[in-house]
């Protein structure tokens, strides 16, 4: 069982940059943390891009989606900033594509010492072997349907939608008004 | 979605006592592992022992066994040392308890800086949400039936039954011989 | 005997924030680490700041010149960032102050798992309770006088200043020009 | 300026066994450490040997002792496990070589995540640059004199010795017994 491993970037992945001091890209550091996992599971990487997701723009979601389709394998999953990979999701998971895709992210760096990458990326591989096909988003060991998740940017969490929140043909308002901005 | 979290001890656990310099258990490093990857699915803990899995007890494994049974959650995780782990997955498996039961450890205990537990906790997590009722190992990025799974001691590795292992009635015949001495 | 530590901020204690993805400051980790360290030594903690170095004022500079010449203790220690340390303690330095007080900072944040923050402030503690009075900078596991140290900032490291540095009054050219700047 | 770094073993050094789960030594995490550090300092490593330091005999003592003697560096750092490092403390102490000597070691190895190895590594490289001639220990942020400190085993620490402390000639009643013993 072969899985593909989409590497996007985001805050999982972010470098520390000590000439400037600041958090940006360099090289993934996500090789290094599928080894320190010890995992031996079939993986194949293919790295689009490394971006912070805010930063993300439709082509960078259509580029995704291409990938995925393309994928020779079935099941998929895709590192991802947490700030838009609810859009992202919502792109994948409009296409009804026939693969198991899970996107996965972190609130800390994987540089850091209490970050949560380790755990979401081992979370996440778990659950896309194991998952029928569809789109999700994994994150605080949870797995969330694409089309029923919310990140909730004050507590840093995710959550399921609630009743209340305004979907326009299976869209949340708010990931179509995100999308129709960063056109 | 209620998950059950039984702790047993083993690698993952260990603990360092300063006074003589060797590793045993002390209190459960587990809940702060779960805090560390922010996580936030609904965990039921519930420590039986806290033991090397070498030490393990067919009475020790009776215990698990029972609280499997009697757990009202049908999703469950069990922390193991990898010694002897697919010893009980071999216990559990052959009661055909109509739950999904997945077994998890480490190699290197979450207390040093390079451990696997942070990835396999999260990937355990990942697996048991998703998996059809049954008893599994986890480790290494793999989800292995209780049947078809083998620990590789030279490499340190979890590896797929090969059809040549000697099985009798379903067990494999180091599996018995093991719980014969055991008891 | 009795240290002073007198906290400005720096890479050495910033911290990740989680909502804007940024590192800044919040609270000080220097406690934190002196605990991981299991210092038993006498310090006395005194926050001036929080600040990245670049940042610092003329104003800045003289209240950390106010707290060392307050201090009763005549061992100091001063955690500062690395842009800007050379500047401080040239400050500090001209007042031939009758303390021993050293400068140290971090090139990686200890909130990182690869950062030299534990070491530095190790190496200041140590080097503070053995040097004669005067005011040095302790990086690299080098200590270097005040008015002889220039950090590198292509290599990223703190090196002896060469005979060539154009120096007006005992004070480096680059140092005057970066002090009036800032005024 | 040259310093020698002779490496003994104990806890600092220590390395986690896969194959049998115990803590011993492979080979040394020091010039690690000392990377992380971003040590620039000329140090020369000397590996003497990796022990556990209740397994070290006078035989080992005197050869740790010839090293010191021999060194062209008059700066020593001597990494040493922390249950015996008071008796060989004593027995350099003892031959009034004309060189600064600090030993040192670490309460949690090196490899563990609350390790405090970092921390007193920096320690005794600054200690070393900046003390006199003589032979010191080096634990818990400070720095004594090989004949006024002992280990308090209760409390994981170093401390000042009492008065009340029994000497015969200089040395410690219990560090000429344990000596005695370990012929």
């Amino acid at each position: 069982m072969s899985i593909k491993l989409i590497l996007t970037g985001g805050t999982i992945d972010k470098h520390y940059n000590e000439s400037n001091g600041a958090l940006g890209f360099k090289e993934t550091h996500i090789p290094g943390l599928l080894k320190l996992g010890r995992n031996r599971s079939d993986i194949e990487i293919e790295k689009t891009m490394l971006k912070d997701s805010l930063e993300m723009t439709y082509f960078d979601r259509q580029t995704i989606l291409k990938v995925c389709t393309a994928s020779q394998q079935n099941k998929i999953i895709i590192t991802h900033g947490t700030d838009t990979i609810v859009e992202t999701a919502a792109v994948l998971g409009k296409e009804k594509i026939d693969k198991t895709i899970v996107l996965v992210g972190a609130m800390i760096p994987f540089v850091f010492k209490h970050s949560d990458a380790e755990f979401n990326m081992g979370f996440a591989l778990g659950a896309v072997q194991c998952l029928p096909h569809g789109v999700y988003v994994a994150m605080n060991g949870k797995v969330f349907d694409w089309d029923s998740v919310v990140k909730n940017r004050e507590q840093g969490i995710f959550e399921m939608l609630t009743q209340n929140t305004e979907k326009i043909g299976g869209w949340q308002l708010k990931t179509i008004i995100f999308m129709v901005l960063s056109l």
